[in-house]
């Protein structure tokens, strides 16, 4: 390298120092040394912590919380805890979020995570107080933005103040496609047709009471949610480094997490054994649980769409899903149910992932779990993925649906499985008999009992009623 | 076969008969031909419905509870009502379970374990009667055990009793382990030792904490628990085939419920939509997110148990296991912590077979889930070995486990974690520079800081003491 | 207790002594002290190791190859080796294996299977050299049955062994229920249909096409388990305690090895690098990725059987399942495809106890994988399920399936997917504007080309016979 | 809106048409309406086809193939055939890949990445051939570029060529990490240490030992992998929609295929069964099994790395890590292992995706697998996030390890494990009791084994002698 290039090289750099040595910067990065270095070490998913602006926002509502607490406890200036809640709320706002560069998958149990914020935090800082950046004996990532803290508190707690904040996206995608499935429910009221078990002919209902299942099948999942999210806001900000509060003043824990509430608007409170709590997985586990639970019903809700408009001409064909795409490359005029399938994916992709993160809570060990970005990326992804497709699920199909209402009606006049509602009448063994006998000579169950005089047209009508046989206790 | 010895098997069978032609059953077997071909046709696990009496039990309850209903709506004579309710209660005292013969992963969505129930009670009612086994003019296992029902709402209403009661011992060994392990966070109160993170020496703590943080670590999962088995005890008893209450009379449902509920002793309750409960898995899937974040923290608690007590001459060799068994066949006076490794296989069993319950819970098919077998069969097994396990854990290991004090104090002596302690009085980055010359050189942090003057030795004698480092926030 | 019960007990029993004190056993029990503890200490599955008999005998074969090597190398006096030879014989033919009655889920890596194993074969040697039970120092179950050996050499040796002689009786399952799929692709061979893709109609083929397609979709998995098999013959047998052969004498791993593969009469080889091999799971997580992965097939399998049977009405009901047992306890007449779901089942099983095995695999520690009895428990119970329902599927499903020949047929006449065929003539434009029409207007394919002169009837008549269309290339 | 706008926006765009009707694509844009309308249809992950280079290659190398197979069949004029392989090759060489903007997840089983490939390549084709973008009656996306092809052959065909060349890299990572491991195994070959069974002081060995076993136990990896290459090379082009060829012409299957291995350089060579083949995603469950296989043993490599280098001063600390970051934000001079945690992070991504894969492979019906897309999305980006982290965890740790020799000497020399080492010369029982007494002395074996004058002190020397407990068998 000529002199030339170094010295031009030189005025885009500055020079950060830590414990293992000196280590050029970018002179105008908002960052430093220690997430240069976390950059060079990982670069695994190509995802940087940017790509999910809660969890930007909510690293500055927990330093933002600290700082509030250190100043009360005496251990900030007015000056240093204003420049420090003034860059948080920079960062709340949504701005600078590019200098967050660290990949999402890395070592250190989110060192680099917490470092990067402390980083940016104290140059912005520094910036606002009339500093160059980098000048960190004005304001110092460790000593004052990291103050009374450690990775191991704040990381966790930001991400699950991050995953509330994008539970609240999912749990509105969920309401909006209960509506919707809901309203099919109402459309389709009147179109009778025959209920299935076990893919085979069982005994009628409407298509409106199963558009209105699918609702209420979906109906426990926010409630599941929140149950989750209740639990993601017990923290142990203050128990610093494992659980034992060393270099945080007593009473601080309390104070922070006390700011944190009144930052971010969620009901955070203190875990009770903030040493438990530090290496605890318990609560990302549960909302993972409740992920998964929910790609069940999204997934179950997909597969049973693309099996009742299965066709057009030798499938079941009851309802229409929209067009969204021509369906094929090689088969003209074929339309398939990209939107469900797209869905179910989006499901799987939950589900095996929950698998992955069951692996790394469990390997926690002692007084700290060293995976937590992994559970984080995946909660943190899964949340998106999930609220994306259920979106595109409710909008480009359910609201587009319209039923086949004579195919519907068709599949009811020719079903033997309307021989149940004559059991309590003329017993099983009866029945069972003229149902063999129906599905044999391929006539109807009502000519049957007819022609062996077991119950009179107008108990036949009467019993074979809509009204009657749809009659929920 | 000569005419002898087919009449010596006339003799010791009966023929019965079903909409599949005749089949022999066993003479004296109070089960009947559904049940018989059931056993013919699956034979997977070996392990027959029998294996969990509480299954038994609880679909003796929902008969018995049917039987009621049923009768109060005039559907069952006095006679055969109380036959019934007379079989059941034999059934719930533990008698005659060897008659549940089926395999219990078997396909028809649990119709055989209801048919196996409708015929067993069938059976000792008719016994009870005055009648012949198979006379089932006289009390039919369809018409009369299963009046007003369905294998589609009687299977899995029982199956949630089923598993409920497993909880409730489930639960009784989670309270007694958490008891051991609070008594040994109270005997270790004293023994200062090294915290670790990332497997790294941190910060002092007592070993006394560090039980108590397993104990806390445990603290939830009762709760957990719980709150899966509120769900669990939303049924659809009355739903009957797919939830619409074909053949059972208007007002049925509830009854049936509320006497439900008095038999069992259980908070039991319908559910609101009796359509989507009756394909719904949502309560199996988050009581088996239960089991699997109780495993998680299960094994990690082993996992820290063989950390610690990791040696005798080179490992960690905090604490000392209970020797349980001699621990090799080749190496002599080897004693390995064989307890928790069997905890942490119980574990992954039952972080595994969360995914086969997920994927059967996926595979629900409109109006019922034919998988339900298999979900069942997977949470009662999980719930016993669980609780095997955990008494195991907690009689066999935690409650013998005794403390190496001197290690763990020498741990804290020679560590250069307590550097930590010191940042708030010398900065982030003299510590750092302390505890690099103390890592190269051997020496102690407090000597090092002593040679620079950063302190005076009153001033680290109070930094360090254990009461400083130790103090919670 | 009385001094005549406890005289009365100490007829019954017999003490013996090890490292942690004395221990009574039965009097008559060929197994011993450590036998006895493994038997307190675990009590999880309830399933024993005689369970699987493959694993009782594959453990005395490799104990019997021991022997053949030690007295080789002069390390077993003739007698000894005689004695010891004969046990495991006696083994190898199927008696005593009542005696082997620890749970296949167990702590120590294995080491209270091989001691069960020594004892066991120690006092049936005892016996037949004239001694008592217990008189071990005539023949001892460390000193002279073990000899040479450790738990982590033998236990996995032998359980490789077993796994080999399960997935013999799964590849006989598998190749039958083959020939039965391509028998009914035979049988079929005539029967005309549509093909689907994504659950809408495509375009045409052959029922025979489909079944002999779900024959060659299980064509590779022999191969796939030989595969493994082929690995899980290389053992670490000789490489004793961590696999630096401490205590086993120069040249004796070979020379165990290859009387082994006599005794054996498998391909067994010695691993190359025996260190490696002691604590390496990974043949262990290939053999079972194979059954994963038939059971994905049989699982594929099992759906598309349900689906194309489904009906009898309102389904797709191109082929009928033969019936098994009544499908319903109130759907009289109801015939469930109870044995494809049994089967699913199973696949969701083997599935999830992947992941099991996944989680145990990677849970080895430095020299040696504690968790290996779960994974053996997995993959013998996996292989005996997936051998049980494949032949349930094969002899109780597969063989007795019939066409509904006129069905399939109409559901190609009435086909809008064969607009497919006419691509090449009219181009993907027109061919999609047909096709859209069609499904709009209920008109057939044919009929609106031919309305529109896109192509003479004659052209028409060749595109779109049977034998065009299924012409494959 | 203004019509200036809307004149502008025209300028902008093109307007193309489909079954669905008109639609806007931007005028400069290679891709078409399909595109476009998959574009807005799908956006889940947020990473396009372009996150994957080799599927975009590889989709061009089976359209080349396609076009001169076309070409010879008399279906491509010289010119469009010239066009359409000039267009690949433009691709190949890693051009336009910006063009391929859909989704990786989508629905449709990879309708849409096939369209986005046949309109890009149509386009670049149009271009050379002098015509404006989307004027395709020169050059058709579906009549020309996807002639004799479905998007069913097409896709997996080029998804398995992709997976195969991902697999290329990641082998030349795993052959790199061999080669330092072994590297390594030589440099610590004089370094004796105890060897750990259980977390258990078992018995001596070398360092060199552990580390050239870590090599080896990668040894199998690259094969494993190369084995389920073998099995992706069978590829199922000319099968087209199902399987059975419809529109392909006689013996054009074989003729792509052959130009296909032609132009990849790849062994690919035609399934047996085509309508088999197009279901059937076995061969990638089989690599996905293989990337976990090697996923559980790097995370074993790194979990064992992470216990060998834990301390500095309360660990087992045997070996040193290179200190990559400052390892906390809290506590200085804290160093933790945070590349072998980032490697474990991945291998936990890439075991849970393994389950997604098999519950997408599960989820085929019929002749297809809907939900090839998330298969093929997972296997590329895990082959990409191992080859990274392999790198990493190579250059970034183990090429800078260092052994604490002292300290692995003095392991061995107060262990009780050598004790093993006399059972051959003392018995199982003295050695036992000698083991036990020295547990609870605290004294040394040898001196007890002296002090009882079971053996001289010349007998003793050379037993545990490094050299004789060493000797590998």
């Amino acid at each position: 390298m000529t002199s030339e290039s170094t010295t031009e090289q030189q005025k885009n750099t500055r020079i950060e120092h830590d414990l293992l040595g000196d280590q050029a910067v970018p002179a105008d990065a908002l960052y430093g040394i220690q997430t240069q270095r976390a950059k060079q070490n990982f670069d695994i998913t190509g995802m940087p912590i940017s790509h999910f602006p809660e969890l930007v926002k909510s690293l500055a509502m927990v330093k933002a919380a600290a700082a509030r607490a250190n100043h009360s406890h005496g251990l900030l200036t007015d000056e240093k805890a204003g420049a420090i809640q003034d860059a948080c709320q920079t960062l709340i706002n949504g701005e600078h979020h590019d200098q967050f560069i660290v990949d999402l998958i890395q070592g250190g149990a989110g060192t680099s995570t917490n470092m990067n914020a402390n980083e940016v935090i104290a140059n912005i800082g520094l910036k606002k107080l009339g500093h160059e950046y980098g000048q960190y004996t004005h304001l110092h990532p460790n000593n004052d933005i990291n103050r009374s803290q450690s990775t191991n508190d704040v990381y966790p707690t930001a991400a699950r103040l991050a995953i509330v904040f994008a539970a609240q996206s999912l749990k509105s995608a969920i309401g909006n496609i209960q509506k919707s499935l809901a309203a099919k429910g109402e459309e389709f009221s009147d179109v009778l047709k025959m209920g299935r078990t076990q893919m085979q002919d069982a005994v009628p209902m409407t298509l409106g009471q199963e558009f209105h299942a699918f609702a209420s099948d979906l109906g426990g999942e926010r409630t599941s949610i929140d149950h989750a999210c209740a639990q993601l806001c017990e923290v142990n900000l203050g128990g610093t480094a494992i659980g034992t509060g060393i270099n945080a003043p007593s009473g601080y824990a309390s104070l922070a997490v006390s700011e944190l509430a009144d930052i971010s608007g969620l009901p955070v409170s203190l875990a009770d054994d903030l040493i438990a709590a530090s290496a605890d997985m318990g609560a990302f586990v549960t909302f993972s649980g409740s992920l998964k639970r929910l790609a069940v019903k999204l997934s179950k809700l997909s597969n049973d769409l693309r099996l009742l408009s299965s066709g057009p001409r030798t499938g079941l064909a009851e309802i229409n899903l929209p067009a969204m795409q021509p369906g094929s490359s090689i088969m003209p005029g074929k339309v398939n149910p990209v939107i469900p399938e797209a869905m179910n994916q989006t499901a799987f992709q939950v589900m095996g992932t929950d698998t992955t993160i069951t692996m790394a809570a469990e390997a926690a060990q002692l007084q700290l779990n060293a995976m937590e970005p992994l559970i984080i990326y995946n909660l943190l992804n899964n949340c998106r993925i999930l609220s994306q497709s259920i979106k595109m699920l409710d909008e480009l199909c359910i609201r587009g649906i319209t039923a086949n209402e004579d195919r519907c009606n068709q599949h009811v006049e020719n079903s033997i499985g309307i021989v149940t509602a004559l059991v309590p009448h003329i017993g099983y063994d009866n029945a069972s008999r003229i149902a063999g006998h129906a599905l044999l000579s391929g006539l109807g169950v009502a000519e049957l009992v007819r022609k062996e005089d077991l119950l009179t047209d107008e108990q036949l009508a009467e019993i074979l009623s809509p009204k009657a046989m749809l009659q929920s206790s």
